[in-house]
């Protein structure tokens, strides 16, 4: 904890009583019972002296110290063996860059920079403030989108997107908080992790082992764990087309024809090798050149990396123009190598990228280390939790095999996410080492029939938990989406209880902010288009742009009513552990969402009706839920408008009515 | 010519063949009849060796030289004597660096900068590769809008805005072109003016002397040329509201309500001494400080200079914050000081801001001084051809005039043109010494009722040319007008061919850019979701954003069409000197526009149809025409379409059909 308390110390020696850094005001008013600092409001703004809050909120947080290395994981620090806490986490999802984005000078436009030195872009230190907002919303597992040092070329906005890794190994020095004047971003950060295990709040953080950004840092030592192009074949490079196959994940099969489309031979004549066997003498000079590496390969070896694109054949979207593959293998992918002459440079290609199901035969042994090295690093060094695992699905067997075993053999307890939005993968996700999947319920909850299977039949059935989440990075908000006013209480509340759900807030869910951080799932090009056109951030996407969300437009209401349904989970949480039924209704139209749960005379029922427009009128025939015969003697029911005691007791039937897109819990012979 | 020369030289000894950089096919179009050097065409892109591209250009610009000193304005390398010129020109208007921004690696986004050490926003040496392409299409007036230092903080886009002036003497070092490797960002402007000159092209340029940017360059030496409020005031500074008054100008007689309104009782409280009156001592130690000037006076002193906002009571438009007034008076407002108590701090009001109408009784000479010299120091430095003075109409008058009387005195027929929308005004402006006026043919274009009005009763009566414009870099694109696609051709063929008109071409008129520059003018906050979402500049504003126009899109057709019109207009030229004659036809009601011009026997007539829906059948009365007896002998008729000899002479009546939107210029015994 010596990040922590040297943070604060520092802090508390810069205190000025000067209340000019405007803060949400929500970040005070769920952090402190009462804020003990100077606070001036001004136009609606809540100002503070941004050292006498930075330190009161961490004093606050150091309350809880009980002596414990909270640079460890919280598993290794309880001694927990495996990743069962997984099952009883409330995940809250953030990019902090722009989670904890603000206009700290309170007036005028947002600037990631002000000319007061506030970084109003998103730092761990203001991570650290919002733990407090976490941990009070119910929250125990802060999952962060990729936070380590990001690339700013070929970038699609005004800055690099996260997921354009320059470096995985070192954070990005934008998180590092300009009022901790040179702190290093490390130390910032293990005070972050510090913080959050001080509060009971695992971190989980996203990696991605399949790509690095064009001009990563590894190219300076390693050029041969990179494919080359000439740059002047930069400008038509793109995948080739394949006429006489659909759009496809390749098969084996397919390979015959592939290899032999004229577009395909035109793109492995763009390769070249790399600048270390170009020319050995020549690279010794460039790598130690001034300036960036790869500017200074392609001006004097003319190569440079290409951009990534899809496993699919034939697929539509454009290049990934600020990532490109890492080449996993040595040789050419083995069932590949018979179209391939003796001479081509190493290459990429629909069977390259898609290394699951076409391997090479020589793994190319030190990159593989390194990758999975990453991850036993961040444990190391900060103490994470957990991670998830970024394109999973397109890494040979072995390497995924080599990067959890890596983690689990620090951390048995450490927690692994597959990113696997197919929910009928989650016994191949389990088998490969994962004790989570994504899946994919922010796609099934505005779909009444595909919410109700997902509810009824996916979810009760799955080996491993999967992300109870409305909305995800990459999706449409909850609020944006059709019947957005009502679903945003209804998909949390049949989600977040559903059996082996992990309850998900995205980032922002909790103050209805409307506009995407990305379009990468279930949205189009107008998503971006939701916001008011006269907002600083309209067209902006947190992805690709600086981005902060609309914390003076939010009431409370959202963030009260989910730390509501979080509480609720863990007040039934005893329920769970009971026997599962599917509750026995007078009829069924596929519209009531239903499941129960029931340990001895006690359980409760979750009612949901999935028509948006009609009410309807249920009865529950107790009994026949319960599959055995219960002694009725109380019957409590709660909906988000509040908790009513039913004048029934006795009886087998519980009449009830469902509003349009309302929900009901039934208690029986139970209270919370 | 020395620094054209040398920058030629150096381009020549760089160059490489290899053709990596991507340009606008019609730079190379219409600059060159053969281009001599390496091209080559991927994906509908050129590519050019850009070293050799830019010495070709210039290789062929140079070829104008008859041995004259193109440093100095193209009036005094003539030896004229007066700004007449304006009369004959053809201006072009362009933001440089969106004008010539281009994505130069010819795939991927635009970045303003690229890995490959292009800068892909625009630079002089960019614009002097535009340079033949402008004569090309008949320009020969090249106007800028601001290309001195910008300033970056409080912005409200990406970019700091031209119009947000950090110093008026620099130029912005963002214009240097990295190709030239170093290149001092004077020399590449002065080797942009030299070209044009060669090329018979003059520079006018922008000049804001009304405001400078928040942290203006001058801070630091003249710390009281400015207003100063205490930071804390900051979040809730705006104009103060009074609701005795409505949205007005104040009058003299409105004084007596705005001073005693209570919230601008509070406004005044606002203000602070500036930093070297407060403490000279600190003040001396503070200036001298590492880092930013205006952001060492925050935090030392506390203060800041205040956003700038309208001389309108009441204006509902938010406060400037990227600008701030200059203190033109040591003393208020002559009239208001009577309601101001001794120890008032200079302060800004409505008043303040409308100094041609307040003024104070001291003013503040040196800065007189420093703002009436930066118009000179443009023209001895580089030799510029004439200004835009913005705001100028709330300039006291004594500074107006010293501004223009300097300008003049080098050079008495450097060009000024007017900031006065009004074409009312015009005899005002020549009053003040303009020579030209803005105006506002872009607002009544696309009105068909005032833009009769303004082709038969305004213009052929005004004192001063004005400026004919259909778009300008602030108002929205004529082409993303309602019924753009007729307008685009009818607005640029009446205007540019009527009396006192100086045609404007707005950067990428001619290429039918879709997105304006600004909404300032005649639009609304949906002026920007013009581009489909999926283009990179989607809600982006070259004032604001970086920006590039869409070559690729374009197909010539416009910039062929303005280019004939402009022809047309030298062609016609000799007869402007003839006697102005509205044309006598069969009918009229108001929808028809006309203006004709006679020279003994010779005419030309034209005729616009400003009803966008129905076609006209309309006869000419040739001899009530001209005012007298013509005998016809010889008529032709040209349209967009192509010009036809009409079967018919010894006539006095020319028959002829007007399609909806459509325009016809008639010779009467002259032929073009």
């Amino acid at each position: 904890m010596v990040e922590l308390k040297n943070l604060q110390a520092f802090l508390k020696s810069k205190i000025t009583g000067k209340t000019l850094y405007a803060l949400p005001k929500q970040w005070i008013e769920h952090s402190f019972s009462q804020y003990g600092g100077k606070l001036s409001m001004k136009d609606g703004s809540c100002f503070v002296d941004p050292y006498e809050y930075f330190s009161l909120v961490i004093e606050q947080i150091v309350q809880n110290n009980n002596g414990a290395d909270y640079s460890k994981s919280l598993a290794q620090l309880r001694g927990e063996k495996d990743a069962s806490w997984l099952m009883s986490s409330k995940m809250y999802g953030a990019l902090p860059r722009a989670t904890v984005a603000y206009n700290h000078k309170g007036f005028g436009p947002f600037e990631p920079e002000d000319i007061f030195g506030y970084r109003e872009s998103g730092t761990f230190l203001k991570m650290i403030a919002l733990l407090p907002y976490l941990k009070n919303l119910g929250i125990n597992v802060l999952y962060m989108l990729p936070i380590s040092k990001m690339s700013n070329i070929f970038k699609k906005g005004e800055i690099g997107s996260p997921y354009a890794v320059k470096n995985p190994i070192e954070l990005d020095d934008s998180y590092a908080d300009p009022l901790l004047d040179g702190m290093d971003v490390q130390e910032q950060f293990k005070a972050l992790v510090q913080a959050a295990h001080l509060l009971g709040i695992r971190i989980v953080l996203d990696f991605i082992p399949r790509t690095a950004s064009r001009d990563s840092d590894l190219i300076k030592e390693h050029p041969d764990w990179f494919y080359w192009i000439k740059i002047e074949e930069l400008a038509s490079y793109k995948p080739p087309y394949v006429p006489e196959l659909p759009f496809k994940i390749p098969d084996p099969d397919d390979l015959d024809i592939i290899y032999s489309n004229e577009e395909v031979k035109k793109h492995l004549g763009k390769f070249t090798l790399s600048p270390d066997k170009i020319d050995p003498e020549k690279w010794e000079k460039v790598k130690h050149m001034d300036g960036s590496v790869l500017s200074n390969i392609a001006k004097e070896f003319g190569i440079i990396t290409p951009p990534g694109f899809s496993d699919w054949v034939n697929d539509p979207q454009p290049t990934w123009d600020d990532a490109t593959f890492l080449r996993l293998y040595l040789d050419h992918p083995a069932l590949s190598q018979r179209y391939i002459s003796k001479d081509q440079p190493p290459y990429v290609l629909f069977d390259v990228v898609k290394s699951s199901k076409f391997p090479g035969n020589e793994p190319n042994i030190p990159l593989w280390e390194y990758l999975s090295d990453i991850i036993p690093t961040y444990q190391k060094r900060y103490g994470i939790d957990g991670a998830r695992i970024d394109m999973g699905h397109a890494l040979p067997s072995e390497l995924q095999d080599m990067i959890i075993s890596k983690a689990k053999s620090i951390d048995p307890a450490f927690g692994l996410i597959a990113e696997e939005l197919e929910m009928k993968n989650d016994v191949k996700a389990k088998n490969e080492g994962y004790e989570c999947i994504l899946g994919n319920s922010w796609y099934v909850v505005v779909r009444s029939r595909e919410f109700y299977e997902f509810i009824e039949e996916t979810v009760p059935n799955l080996v491993v938990p999967f992300i109870a989440s409305c909305e995800t990075p990459d999706t449409p908000r909850i609020v944006a989406r059709e019947n957005g006013s009502k679903l945003k209480y209804l998909a949390p509340a049949l989600l977040y209880l559903a059996p082996n759900a992990i309850p998900y807030i995205n980032s922002g869910q909790e103050i209805e902010e409307l506009q995407p951080m990305n379009l990468g799932l279930d949205n189009t090009i107008y998503g971006k288009t939701i916001l008011p056109p006269d907002d600083q951030f309209y067209g902006k996407l947190a992805f690709f742009d600086y981005y902060a969300m609309h914390w003076n437009n939010a009431d409370g209401s959202m963030y009260n009513y989910l730390k509501w349904l979080l509480k609720l989970r863990n007040e039934l949480s005893d329920l769970y552990s009971g026997e599962f039924r599917y509750a026995y209704l007078n009829y069924q139209d596929g519209f009531t969402a239903n499941y129960s749960f029931w340990k001895e005379e006690k359980g409760f029922i979750v009612l949901g009706n999935l028509d948006l427009v009609h009410e309807r009128y249920i009865e529950v025939f107790v009994s026949e839920t319960a599959g055995r015969s219960i002694e009725v003697e109380n019957v409590v029911v709660i909906s988000r408008y509040g908790k009513k005691k039913l004048p029934i007791s006795g009886t087998n039937v519980i009449p009830l009515n469902l509003l349009p897109a309302d929900f009901l819990i039934v208690l029986v012979n139970y209270e919370v």
